[in-house]
């Protein structure tokens, strides 16, 4: 089944990139956008659910800096 | 109210991070994955919608390579 992974800078992590973005929107005109965090999405065709946060913990995401959210499709 | 952009290389689009990550994977012995694109979740808080789709096009994605996908949360 397809799976979506979410992947976003803990809570309290610094987000460079995000500020980044945040720095950049006045200049380009943009008003009352905030809040900005930058993550990463991983979608994927899977076999079986059963080693996918595995996965996440190994493979995809820093489970010191990051937090992950699988959402499965396909009636998963 | 809050919003979450999930930004994916365009289809038939090489996605070399995806690529890479599907290399490794028999090598940390998981199998049945494939079919893996990277992409790029940005979640922000914005004071109107007016504006996102430009806001996606001009700073958050690239149009040319890669499609964006804007989700509505707080009753949007």
């Amino acid at each position: 089944m397809k799976a979506k992974i979410l992947i976003r800078p803990k809570q309290g992590i610094l987000d460079p990139q995000g500020k980044a973005i945040e720095r950049a929107l006045p200049a380009l005109g943009f008003e009352g956008v905030s809040g900005i965090r930058v993550g990463r999405l991983v979608e994927l065709e899977a076999a079986s659910t059963d080693r996918l946060a595995e996965l996440c913990e190994k493979l995809l995401a820093n489970p010191l800096i990051e937090d992950y959210e699988i959402e499965l499709e396909n009636g998963g």
